[in-house]
């Protein structure tokens, strides 16, 4: 029988979902408690109990910014399966839908064009069945943020020092798209986006730059608690050895900042 | 025309299918040998040769721990094409169902809860196909094996010095529901537990646990031969460069013990 | 309502799809542009104005060079929502059925068997709708192209120095089926597979063995400006901190080049 393996999975389920097209907003998983117990029970009591019943609730990062780092982590490692569920969690948690899409918008560049693509296919549907229309999205040209002239100089004098003779494109597109441009759209605030930044390379590993990502995302107004708890929180979601990997960069970090 | 690619690329196979909602345990594989050889012959020269010739049947590793190696690092990668198929060779090469769900609950922790959930959902269907009930599986609170006081106080102090001043949250849970409970869960031995762990490392390229992690697998009964042999296994189902990645740190490890 | 989430987030689309079984090799995407503005408006704009209206028209590398570049990509990092189209894209552009075959199959090693397979599912029913035969693949066994047998050596006693006492299988199979069968298959051309596998490394941020790979590359003709606009493609395709990940080892082997 040839069949792809999530045919395999889902077929059964999918063959009883004929005619539920677009999902359950209030459904608070894509794969039920039921599900999980069926196959581990003790993994359902850790997420009822810990992660449940402690992580979501710990003081030091709102349910809001947790729905942020738990999608911009999902995005970036490209996971489907709880995606929508998340998805619907971060909007009735107050994340807005324009907020929403300028996290997709940003982790095209930061998590790679095809990882948001996907996002785009989950979060369309979920969209269409909220009535979110076209007036509660970001302009595709808005006013920009005001750019931090001296700071933004600096940054592009160290990549094109450090860079320029590797590669014209990428650092032409670093500035001009990146940091001119993404980085100043209004409608998720420089917090947020260095947060959705941190999650995702914190989520996959990638530290080279997370130094550097998260002292900005502490200039703009990350708090050092928050940072903290950020890696609790992905510890779950990103699983334990990335967040170890990103430890001792948060460490030095925290130790060379004043405060 | 609009069509998610994994919809593209399923649905004749999906549209034949209906009916046959939940795989067949005994098919070797999801993407049959004839769909290679209709793509990329010599892949499939390979695959019949070399991987099912040679590799699973070399003598420093069980079919059922390259089973072990195999399904962890599927899981951490989130790859879910030859999941259902690789789960069911596992249960087939002696993988008991209930070490298969620790190992599931151990890599919520290890590669992150969406990829477990994952492999929730394309487990879940094959138990049932298989008539694996709730008495197969492990007790939600067993009681723990015991601990190792010295070692776990060891390692508790590490990770509090090191990284207390980070994560209060992350020193917490790495205590708490990690290294005194996660790991002392009866129902897959410690060996296991590791063998698990390090293959989710390695077939990641994750290395800044790998040498701690490593250590205790061969603590745990690893034996060396064996911990080269998994580099080799995971040559293939993780690729070259994720083992050339992680043989330096395993040279440093080999070279380090007794004996 | 239990339903997976490639199910939820497709089903709309799967239920009006029946009977178009095998995907439109004309389309575009497969997130078609209307669905990204409807989600991302921004992220329409940047995909028409920079990816499509400038990246893929600059003119360092070629179209069928960025297509060889991207589908690599999006292998080794398992993503398929754009697998069908970007595949499409890559014989439009003028790769041949047996040079990605051979891609596919290089990757099986590169990327993992896993990932391999999964391209392989997408690809079959692409290949079968083109009426791409048996006669359009790559023999199983070729005539290999000649090796050449003082650099082989020294890889070969290099590997075996560094790696004979951790894994024999490793150091085995990297010599008799990589580097002395796999990269001498004739039906992708050495400049190609290498750039198939910095591509593979780049995007999925495996630095380990980037530079004795891009040096390799420059070795089988790849060129300087052709690397570097690499980097600019893969900036998009495999998000911007794999490609600052990488930029140092690429810094590094220009600068060591003579010319």
């Amino acid at each position: 029988m040839k069949i792809l393996s999530i045919a395999t999975a889902s077929l059964s389920l999918l063959a009883s979902s004929l005619g539920h097209a677009q999902g359950n907003a209030s459904s608070p998983s894509t794969v039920t408690s039921a599900d999980v117990r069926s196959v581990a029970p003790a993994m359902d009591k850790y997420a009822t109990v810990v992660l449940e019943g402690e992580i979501w609730r710990r003081p030091d990062l709102s349910a809001r910014d947790r729905s942020i780092v738990t999608v911009a982590a999902m995005i970036a490692r490209n996971q489907v399966i709880e995606m929508p569920a998340q998805i619907n969690r971060a909007l009735d948690n107050g994340v807005k839908p324009s907020e929403l899409s300028e996290l997709i918008t940003h982790l095209a560049f930061y998590s790679g064009w095809p990882n948001a693509l996907q996002a785009v296919a989950i979060t369309r549907p979920i969209y269409a069945k909220r009535r979110i229309g076209i007036d509660q999205l970001p302009a595709v040209s808005p006013q920009l943020l005001p750019i931090d002239v001296a700071s933004e100089a600096q940054r592009a004098t160290s990549v094109e020092e450090n860079f320029g003779s590797v590669s014209r494109g990428v650092v032409k597109y670093t500035g001009e798209v990146l940091f001119q441009d993404l980085w100043l759209r209004p409608a998720l605030a420089p917090r947020d986006r260095s947060l959705v930044t941190i999650s995702a390379l914190i989520a996959t590993g990638q530290v080279a730059q997370l130094g550097a990502h998260l002292n900005r995302a502490m200039d703009n107004g990350l708090t050092k608690p928050q940072a903290s708890e950020v890696l609790t929180h992905l510890a779950f979601y990103g699983g334990w050895p990335n967040v170890f990997t990103a430890m001792p960069i948060v460490k030095t970090v925290f130790e060379k900042r004043p405060g």
